[in-house]
């Protein structure tokens, strides 16, 4: 199995050299990721300034190449002109942080698998809920698994999953539920200081408005220590809205 | 009525000037916009970097502020820290080039009019389908009809309207379509050359898969030069494939 491996936090973060690891345990990982970090970049991707591709020492005799572009430019030049072989499936992560309910909008790392459903191949991001994760067993463990079953149940073209799991031990996982992407999302606040010039800057800062309360929300599972595995696709369309605006005299 | 108009083609483009003036006739209009051209940053926002804001002589007596950020950067600080009253919507444009089918995925001019969504507020996104305008004309007056309509019609909430305008006079427009987000996506191609210092580097190029063919796709009704309406959301989840993760063993 070939297995091509993302992120946006950056070829150097602990959750893409945890997760390459022990995806290596089940087949052949190249490693296409961004050379810095590139968190909440969306799904930016780069056509003003030239893309560069490095080769990476990895470690691990895993092949690794890192790109000084954003997490989908990694999946279109990976798959387009790096690798020989295309994959038979992408995983981007392990985010450090979760990825659910509105949050999944800003992501890089839902973005790589995003693109990687776009071009037409399967495809898994996977975070855990912290930014400083202390264990990787449990998102090791279920990303595993993962890509043996989203092999072997064959999702929808199109279709990716997004998955976020608890920072816990394993044995502290209630379980793994599917899962729909909540409503939950940032309160901005933007902290005003002022530069050593005498001019204003801004850093945005905010506290997350919990609007969910059901458990098969993503931010309402992984809150109460289960695994959240959100299906979602790039079909925009509020199709009911959209038979709606049918009655309405354009 | 009051009227924040964004884009992504940055504050000096020839279609934000269009907007922002064809608007002022039936509102006040205040343009919160990048400084400079932000085309596919998708939906990111600047959290590792202080973002500066910069008031902006507009001309015409509209108020206006350069911000050195993002499209949703622009929405989340006009409307938390520089409007002073609320704006009653938001219209992002008029971009230069179409923003139709998967393009709609990378676009900033659409996650700008999207991010107000998020935020509560009716918002529209509008493009014309060349990347060097000749007739802002009938875009113009689409974008101020569609302001009434949005206002009198009351979308639901969290939806907005990507709106794609022939480059053409507005005789020549055939009408305007409610139509969805087509399928219709770049092939791409890293054109590879070799900088004065020996090294690789790529530029992205590529051309447009058709892969739509009926007139209620975005992509084919602006082909037929019709104006396409496409009702977007921001809840990604595949209801279908959620529906069918019930039946795995996760």
């Amino acid at each position: 199995m070939k297995i091509l491996v993302c992120n946006d936090d950056g070829i150097y973060a602990e959750g893409i050299i945890e997760l390459a690891n022990a995806l290596s345990e089940i087949g052949t990982v190249t490693v296409i990721a961004p050379k810095t970090e590139q968190s909440a970049v969306g799904h930016a991707i780069t056509m003003k300034v030239p893309l560069r591709v490095n080769e990476h020492n990895f470690g691990n005799n895993i092949k690794a190449y890192a790109i000084e572009g954003t997490p989908a430019d990694c999946i279109k030049i990976g798959i387009k002109n790096i690798l020989k072989e295309k994959p038979d499936i992408i995983v981007s992560g392990i985010n450090h942080g979760s990825n659910t309910a509105i949050s999944i909008v800003y992501s890089g790392t839902v973005s790589a698998a995003r693109e990687a459903a776009i071009m037409g191949y399967p495809a898994i991001a996977i975070s855990i809920t912290d930014h400083r994760p202390t264990s990787f067993e449990a998102a090791n463990k279920i990303a595993k698994d993962l890509v043996q079953k989203v092999l072997n149940n064959n999702l929808p073209k199109g279709t990716l999953l997004n998955v976020n799991v608890p920072n816990l031990p394993l044995k502290d996982i209630k379980g793994i539920l599917p899962t729909h992407q909540g409503l939950s999302k940032w309160d901005d606040v933007y902290e005003k200081r002022v530069d050593p010039y005498g001019n204003n800057y801004y850093w945005l800062t905010g506290h997350m408005e919990e609007l969910d309360t059901e458990i098969y929300n993503d931010q309402i599972a992984v809150k109460n220590n289960y695994a959240a595995v959100t299906p979602i696709h790039f079909d925009l369309t509020d199709y009911k809205a959209y038979d709606e605006l049918k009655t309405w005299d354009l």
